[in-house]
């Protein structure tokens, strides 16, 4: 099953020749122009490489496809499109046993398989804390009270009349790889780091909405966000956080109204904090002078330290990575090149550096970063590798712009313990046997 | 119809006193903190503004919804989720008649309800001449040959082992905003802009499988790019462009893999221009030293001049803007606060600026970009306004990053006289009656 959710395509043998033995050199040597070197040298071998196989070109050429010589279906087949039937093994699953409840449970996004920074909005990861429900926009209001001159009710007509922005953003869940603090190593990076997703998202400062109401800024130095589902999830968001422009009252995803499953019609998005302050089925803020001590941000989401005492309020998601691609659950099929690509993001800014090393951490090599790099957002980088057969300990180490470094697992267990459920940002290891098979370590 | 298609929540009243007389001065002497005064201002005029009801507040703190009081739905309950049904009035539409056969027809997107830059891929446009087919991805084949010294046949395996790319860019028809040459005015910014769309794409550089097949890119000064549907839509590329290394061999799309509709498994990415050329279920690469003159390249896709004779080979989409709210169908419910937005494109780089008239061009005023400005990448931009019932003339004008403006229909009619399909590039005007009814003008 494991197999089967990677990504064909990932696992095929190795185009035989791919690359000749200077070009190997310089990917181990990690010269920056392997690339061309290792194409040209490739090309050199000419016929043969890269899974040419005649027989093939001349299905190509001599006998074309039904596709190709029929009438195909018509436009707005799917007035909403959707995935190939071929790709519908690419799905959110749910960790069965994870909860008892399947409606306060999780659904991951499956890493393994996806591409880029943007997540498809059908592939979006869930948290739901007493299911998720579906609210007709036109019903729906926002209240805004507590300290301000002029409390107010929304309805979501008027919010969307004002003025709104647009930013791409990772949500990342404060549980993320939470298994991995108790030395369980969950078999995929779908389990592991699924719990993550990126999108653009569109709605109003919240900013703009507390002046609008008058809100007393000066006293009132934190926010209450209360959701609309049977939860009555509420957390408590610094002022500071408000002020930064950077919290809004979202509406949009990826260019379409939110999905039900992602607070439809309204969320709270809180940049570089953990998805659980994203509030969704926004209903209610609250401006106040102190933090609201609400359950989930008392009792849960905090962090047991070694000395029994319980970490409150610690919401930002520090700097992190993972490879999705080689990643547990996944196998090489044979020896050669692969690229090795994976994500990484920090709640403090941008991205500055993502460094890999496929032989557990003696070694570490540069990523390529694609652009754009964004802050508080996913940065997916890729490095090349020739794997050899033998035996390999892959892992990614990113740096971000305030020059906090990703710790190792055994870093963090000096300073946080065992029995923490949140807030685990530890390098990931995914280990490559003789026999390709790619499988969770913990070192 | 046209109204229905026009997103709830952007035609409400407006809100009373939203703004107080010194914001409205401010708005209209395009003050750039207006913001701020108009919201302190509206703030300073307390309860009662911006919809706010206090039956609502009650309702909202008295009256608790069933969906507050209840178990929701599981996580995972769609394995790959779906916009909300109260939503499902926001899709793509073919224009009834546009074409003889819907296999070979458009559908368009829903710009008028859409935010940011990023398509939602259920909501892509579909451009096909011979409708769409569903290939399965380890049956498919690539064949790369002409004047390259290893011809070879890829399988999607082998091309996805390649080092890939990812990055955002907009796909425009050719024939966009077509209808408008004779003086037809499309009643809705879906049927007159709709077929444009922005996403993220992954793929390999067209560059790289080149030099991996050796091609004599000396004198193989064009790429044949032929698609596996049944029309056999073959399209030259000159090299230049590939050596540039914009151009991409794509099978991701947001993430996941292309939609069939959009060329699922494979298609060529040519950022900036037209979508034509971006072929799709891509099969075959020959390396050429002249235009291969192919079917949809000298006979279709001209441009008809004055003089009779057919421009040929006119591919890149020269920077173009327009509003897409408030647009055609739509319907201004109440004077006061609105924010117009739209989008912002050029195929020749990153736009540099948008200026909004509400006067039909007499005064302009920058408008607002939001970031990421990305090059061949959509552009979103925002100028607030407050209407005060009387007639306007809304219109955007873009300037891209080689200092080129988008043309008026007039002027480019001077060139272009008025017997062309494709590449109308020209401002686009939105006329707003003192009902408040937003209909397509053209001056």
């Amino acid at each position: 099953m494991m197999f089967a959710e990677s990504r064909p395509g990932r696992l095929v043998r190795a185009p035989e020749n791919f690359l000749d033995a200077e070009a190997i050199r310089a990917v181990q040597s990690g010269r920056r122009d392997f690339l061309r070197s290792a194409l040209a040298g490739a090309a050199a071998v000419g016929a043969g490489t890269a899974g040419a196989q005649s027989a093939d070109g001349e299905k190509v050429i001599l006998e074309p496809q039904p596709h190709a010589t029929s009438l195909g279906k018509p436009v707005a087949a799917s007035p909403y499109g959707m995935p190939s039937k071929y790709e519908s093994n690419l799905a959110r699953r749910e960790s069965p046993g994870l909860t008892r409840v399947s409606a306060a449970s999780v659904s991951f996004s499956p890493l393994q398989g996806m591409f880029g920074i943007i997540t498809a909005s059908g592939l979006h990861f869930e948290r739901h804390h007493q299911g998720f429900v579906e609210i007709d926009p036109a019903e729906h209001r926002l209240m805004v009270m507590g300290m301000v001159r002029a409390p107010k009710v929304y309805t979501m007509e008027a919010l969307m009349r004002l003025p709104s922005v647009s930013r791409m953003h990772f949500i990342e869940c404060g549980a993320n790889t939470g298994m991995e603090w108790g030395n369980v190593a969950v078999p995929t990076v779908q389990y592991t780091h699924g719990m993550l997703s990126c999108s653009e998202f569109t709605g109003v400062r919240l900013k703009d909405v507390l002046a609008h109401c008058g809100a007393d800024i000066r006293r009132g130095r934190f926010v209450l966000a209360e959701g609309g589902d049977g939860s009555g999830m509420t957390r408590t968001i610094p002022m500071e956080l408000v002020e930064s422009g950077e919290v809004m009252l979202a509406w949009g995803m990826n260019g379409e109204m939110l999905r039900p499953e992602n607070g439809y019609p309204l969320r709270l998005v809180v940049p570089g904090v953990q998805g659980v302050s994203w509030v969704k089925w926004l209903r209610r803020i609250e401006v106040g002078d102190q933090p609201f001590g609400a359950k989930d941000e008392v009792l849960h989401y905090t962090d047991l330290m070694p000395d029994g005492t319980h970490r409150q309020y610690t919401s930002i998601q520090e700097a992190k990575s993972v490879i999705t691609s080689p990643s547990g659950g996944q196998r090489l099929t044979a020896t050669g090149y692969y690229t090795i690509t994976g994500l990484a993001w920090s709640g403090r800014g941008k991205v500055a550096r993502v460094d890999v090393s496929v032989d557990g951490g003696r070694n570490w090599k540069t990523a390529t970063l694609q652009t754009p790099i964004l802050s508080k957002c996913l940065t997916r980088f890729t490095l090349p590798w020739v794997w050899n057969g033998g035996e390999a300990l892959l892992a990614s180490r990113v740096t971000d712009s305030t020059g906090y470094v990703q710790p190792t697992m055994r870093q963090l267990r000096a300073v946080r313990g065992t029995r923490s459920i949140y807030h685990n940002n530890a390098i990931q290891n995914w280990q490559v046997a003789k026999s390709g098979e790619v499988s969770n370590v913990q070192l």
